[in-house]
């Protein structure tokens, strides 16, 4: 089959692998309908080494079932499924607790001998434990957005939950990423009557105020944060989604934070150390949480809305390319042409 | 009257000063029957410039109002009151929501025309938002406890509260200063059955235990994280609660935390950036949080449990002195030859 790969910093190509096949009674094989790139794919696009096997790549996907183990029980070949970006058992303590990210069981896609989800195909893990079954046919309407509930919506969600977003908080979100819209659709799902996005690419924030956001703020740094806190009596807000992942993203968050307020971070922090000391964090009695978003805990509750059109947390994909193409796909959304890409193999 | 001045690191004295006065119908003018060293003032102690003028210090104290301004309802001259180490009007917004260290009308003691608490007499500004009645006579032999209330016990409870402490979690207090031990007692009271308290000095973990350490680590750094690894299985604590203020120390209570757990700090950050980056923060999930302690907002809740001698959180003082002693205290504190002492003036 035909999956990508990546060889390094700007290097993706799409090459025959070997097929997957059923390894334990556990695995399930998924025939790969709708995968996509993700924002975090582009920092090992952005600065691998060179590598002379390359490495398979890719994490969200949805599928059809087409052969499970003997230990598989509720799904049959045939069924429409989507997968979370970490898969897990979905039955040890920290799955229970709703850190399936934590799964003592568990693992990434592309890590070892487990397929990444660009491709044609999937050897799923853990299959009964990390699928979750689509009531959709092949050809719905509703692929792109149900895809999301891969890792860019849960991720959304997660931040603004952990975040404590509800209708009495108001909310920054530092970012116009997939990720950043879609914690702003999240956050006002969650009741958020205010909410800031911060963000500069207009074609992305005006996708942000379909998604809920009642203010832009196109300055970066220490503009961004005085424009917000002017917006906001010179307190800030008592939310803010940091959906970038970088420092500067991170200070612009806590200069941006009410005191008493909670920071929450989903993008994958590019640094080591960040600024938590006295002011403003301690001071101002803010707490920094969030981190790797566990989507498969917030799948059931999410998909609903989806199914329902409630939510179309699919518009964040505003290019579609086939598997052969998801080179040019990677280089669009590396030089910011394309908001997220859609991959039908 | 006399009351504590600091000079310069090391140097400590207690000098005559003018007379408090009323200077605002909403200040009181309280004469001290307790103070106290904190392990705060230890920080300026250990390092502040040489000052000539030299500068009032103190923050904790209970006392008797003397004399109250025309806008002070609730108090009358004679009434035993306690104040928290910050003052504020407990009416704005930032009150409302117990976030009394953040009052749009408050401030700190020792700062600017306002006095130390480390003296025979104080000016309370916003007294009636600032003070509790304590239903207690001047030669109470529940002085000591009461007088925790003013700042070491809610910041104990603070860090527990913030942390999410609760009966179905387990903790891990680092550090046995007073901070550490009100931490231990603070996690105990809120039904925390598992507490592992890090500290190598035996007499404080001792009383550790008293307050209701179940574990004691006396191993630090790498070596104290493994030990309270496997003490757990492994995994860590839900809940670590750090009260030291250091960098290394905060490292310690991310090495102890369990995925999807919790570090609370109450000690002053004596850093500006610290450890939250990939591993194991944001991986594991795990939230920092905690900050200055609104010890106002706990006041009326941990109260009763003290004048019913449920708890004894006066059992951290270990030495007393008279005011003229003060200096003589802050080297027994610093020195670690007293855990904390008692003035009375």
């Amino acid at each position: 089959m035909k999956a990508t790969l990546i060889y390094g910093a700007g290097d993706v190509r799409v090459e025959d692998v070997p097929d997957p096949k059923l390894q334990h009674s556990t695995d399930a094989l998924v025939r790969v309908l709708r995968t996509c790139v993700c924002g975090s794919d582009l920092w090992p696009y952005g600065s691998n080494p060179t590598s002379e096997h390359g490495d398979r790549i890719g994490h969200e996907f949805l599928g059809v079932i087409e052969e499970t183990g003997s230990a598989v029980s509720g799904f049959k070949p045939g069924d429409v499924v989507v997968a979370p970006f970490v898969w897990s058992d979905n039955t040890c303590d920290f799955c229970a607790e709703g850190l399936q990210t934590s799964c003592r069981h568990g693992g990434f896609w592309a890590a070892g001998d487990v397929d990444g989800g660009q491709g044609e195909a999937v050897r799923v893990p853990q299959a009964a434990g990390t699928l979750v079954k689509l009531p959709v046919g092949e050809d719905s309407a509703l692929l792109p957005s149900l895809l999301t509930l891969s890792d860019v919506f849960p991720t959304g969600h997660h931040c603004a939950v952990t975040a404590g977003v509800n209708q009495r908080t108001t909310v920054t979100v530092v970012g116009d990423g997939a990720v950043g819209l879609s914690a702003v659709l999240a956050a006002r799902r969650l009741g958020a009557e205010r909410i800031i996005l911060m963000g500069r690419h207009a074609d992305r924030t005006d996708l942000g105020r379909d998604f809920g956001a009642t203010d832009v703020v196109a300055e970066r740094g220490d503009e961004g944060v005085e424009r917000v806190r002017e917006l906001t009596r010179g307190d800030g807000t008592h939310r803010v989604l940091e959906c970038v992942g970088t420092k500067p993203a991170l200070e612009t968050a806590f200069g941006v934070t009410r005191k008493g307020g909670a920071v929450s971070r989903v993008g994958m922090p590019q640094y080591e150390e960040g600024p938590i000391g006295f002011d403003p964090m301690f001071f101002g009695n803010m707490t920094l949480t969030g981190g790797v978003a566990p989507a498969r805990a917030y799948i059931e509750e999410l998909l609903p809305d989806v199914l329902e059109g409630k939510v179309e947390p699919g518009k964040v994909f505003d290019r579609t390319v086939r598997l052969d193409e998801v080179p040019e796909g990677y280089r669009a959304m590396a030089n910011r042409e394309a908001l997220k890409v859609l991959v039908r193999p």
